[in-house]
């Protein structure tokens, strides 16, 4: 048995038959944990984001399956066929982030070739990916600290962190990496509208660590990369097509313009469980639009006049050539396109 | 006497011996409107920003200059000395809107010249820079929307319009003349954060003239240019040095970038009293940095953690060589450079 990941910057945690998640909602104001115990609770917390992180989510959607198994689970053994269906619309929770669906279909493989104690087989693979996400991250990390000479000035996008995987996290696993060895002279991050995962969650984040970082509001990252001389702009994935583009929480696109006018370079630090061979290019990734509210209540209580409508897309698309490296625990790319993809991911 | 101007929507009202101003701070939630009567409320409401934009920071300090007149008078007549120093302080209310320092020093001038009843002559001079502000604005409307070819799909930053002007507007009076000539398919606006003038005055503004709206977070604008067919970008000015880069809300740089990356058009639409022949280039401006608790107090009532800080730059540079037009009441610049801009202003 695989145990629990020791990082105590965690914000999943398995207890044999539910799943708690530190509500991302509530931070930093509050460290409040919730109590998933049926597969409609890991929906719904993905969906409201109680949850988010495409690694995250991926990890959750894996102990999810392990809840819906215990459910479907009679004295015949599993129900397959209403197993599958819950799995289908865990799927549907939301739709960019690949790994969601990647750790799915892990359980289901997993599925195919369990036999009896079914439940045990599969609440052993969701452990197991957990950790092995953790265990990716550390290894992400040295591997992406490497690329950081020291003195180095970086700027990160949205929540990559403990927070948003199985631990240590991605591209801000990166920064902690590279922290600890010294190379980092300063951390920008931006605070990352609607949800304001930077100011909400990765300066929390970073501040468990002592890592000092400097907040700004996202459309300040233009001016930031060219007047504080960045060096590196580092993010994570939600997924990525077979090109090498880049599906990312929005406002990613508009900082790799930002990095290319500049010569400040863009890593992005993902899982091969982000990459989805199956989607040609970052045209075929389907893009969340997320309510207007997430949007209008930052202007408080006032109603939304009439005719003012809001474009709320939780992503955007980066292209592969905007993308100076990208790190995965399978090896790094560097200026990712469809022939160095197929070389280090198949397909 | 001039008359006050017409147009319903405008947030500064002279009322002969103070002035109001409709409290940007509130809106939409609620109209409220402020009275300034004495100099130091002036001031303060231009530092809370209870009025902005730089045309109607000249307006108000314009006013300002009259109300401090009013105070300095005595059986002697005004204490010239003494109003300077007045002015001194209404100048550093805030350092980057070179309007401010525009208007006062036309009100300065105007001191020079006056004899007897100083006090009716420095009115008569604000009242006429406030109409002077609105007639310029209407004729910037109606030479910047010619440019916009029907069909338009436009992206506005901040707000530019009557609220932060003399009345309707710079940016946002191009918007309102093109939407009149039904030139424009489509309008979005940034929130602009911290201070949400998009989705708090833009959005108000355009509603009141029945114009629909879509709103964006500042870090979608990039996606939206591109996958929207963004036409034209427009924006004001907050400063234009010599050689014609832009001071202008944080923000504008980033939008520039992606506007040239998928062959948008850049529009600034600035009154010539935005021109700063005075600075050779964006480099000399200086840029106001806004506490940090403007950026902080989105994330609710949790205490900023140690070690986390905010940088708060509230505008930004746009070189001249990404901007396509420049409108003005004395005429447009197309790509400004040092020699086209001194063949229009002189210097």
């Amino acid at each position: 048995m695989v145990n629990q990941p020791p990082d105590p910057l965690t914000a999943l945690r398995w207890q044999g038959d539910h799943l708690e998640l530190l509500d991302q909602r509530a931070l930093p104001a509050e460290q409040r944990w919730l109590d998933a115990r049926h597969l409609e609770q890991v929906i719904a917390a993905i969906r409201v984001m109680a949850v988010r992180g495409a690694p995250a989510i991926g990890i959750a959607a894996a102990y999810g399956a392990v809840i819906a198994a215990q459910h479907r689970t009679g004295p015949e053994g599993l129900d397959v066929a209403r197993w599958h269906d819950d799995l289908d619309r865990l799927a549907a929770a939301r739709p960019t982030a690949v790994n969601l669906r990647w750790a799915i279909e892990r359980m289901r493989r997993t599925a195919e070739r369990a036999g009896p104690g079914m439940v045990a087989v599969l609440e052993a693979e969701a452990r197991r990916l957990h950790a092995e996400d953790l265990a990716q991250n550390q290894a992400m990390g040295r591997t992406g600290a490497a690329f950081i000479e020291p003195g180095s000035r970086v700027l990160t996008h949205c929540n990559t962190g403990a927070l948003a995987t199985g631990g240590w996290g991605t591209a801000l696993g990166v920064v902690r990496s590279a922290w600890a060895e010294g190379r980092i002279a300063q951390v920008f991050a931006t605070e990352t509208r609607p949800w304001l995962q930077g100011s909400r969650l990765t300066a929390w984040e970073l501040a468990q660590d002592h890592i000092p970082v400097t907040l700004i509001v996202d459309s300040a990252a233009a001016a930031t990369i060219r007047g504080e001389g960045i060096h590196w702009v580092l993010v994570g994935a939600d997924r990525i097509a077979a090109n090498g583009d880049l599906a990312n929480k929005i406002g990613t696109y508009g900082l790799a313009l930002a990095a290319r006018a500049h010569g400040a370079r863009l890593m992005v630090v993902a899982p091969s469980g982000t990459v989805d061979l199956g989607v040609p290019d970052g045209a075929a990734i389907p893009i969340e639009d997320r309510a207007a509210d997430e949007v209008w209540e930052a202007v408080g209580a006032a109603p939304r006049p009439a005719g003012v409508t809001v474009a709320n897309p939780a992503f955007d698309i980066t292209p592969a050539g905007l993308i100076d490296l990208l790190v995965t625990e399978k090896g790094v790319v560097g200026h990712p396109d469809r022939a160095s993809m197929a070389r280090l991911f198949g397909g």
